[in-house]
């Protein structure tokens, strides 16, 4: 799975519909010999991956904006789709407006370790 | 410049070059009546930008990898070219394997204020 683009590509896509977010494009690579890069771009910012089958590992994002989207049910899609056997997470607000006028982020939750050997 | 898909899209890859990066391919969207989605996939990663023109401000991610890179010219380069006033940076080390083959990130630098006055 982590060395296929078009089945990362189909299952990132397919992973912003589980958000309840509108994939607007999107851009894949495969790498030689092995890995893939790519990213949709949604109307609510984007979803990213970067896979490394050598070492089985899979960095990715899900960054949404808006109330009616759920970027931890594209999280959660993701990993079983990728048979993750534990996924570390961080959670990061941003774009928060402060009075001053000026924006911040807030770095909301830290290596929240997730064992997933139950749903891989 | 924060509603100009091309100029932006240009800008990125550009921030990309600066970061001595190889851009592969990247997926850019103008949303109406404002705003600019897009990710440039490279050959190290990804970088992503979106853009909120009514409130002056964007989210931009610069994730790189290997030793000849340096993301951090690519974010100091965009900053710039959006003639940005301030800039808060948040650096977190991605895919550090440990001892267990398990895989973790650091969050190294939270919310590192730059005031770019002077450049802007």
């Amino acid at each position: 799975m982590l060395t296929d683009v078009d089945a990362v590509s189909d299952m990132m896509e397919k992973a912003a519909l589980e958000a309840n977010a509108t994939p607007i494009t999107k851009a894949f690579h495969r790498f030689q010999p092995q890995g893939v890069s790519g990213v949709v771009v949604i109307q609510e910012s984007h979803l990213s991956i970067h896979t490394w089958p050598e070492t089985g590992y899979a960095a990715m994002d899900f960054y949404t904006c808006g109330d009616h989207t759920d970027p931890w049910a594209a999280c959660e899609y993701a990993a079983k789709q990728l048979g993750a056997k534990t996924m570390l997470t961080t959670e990061v607000k941003r774009g928060i407006e402060s009075a001053n006028g000026r924006f911040t982020h807030v770095v909301t939750t830290d290596h929240d370790v997730h064992e997933l050997a139950k749903i891989a």
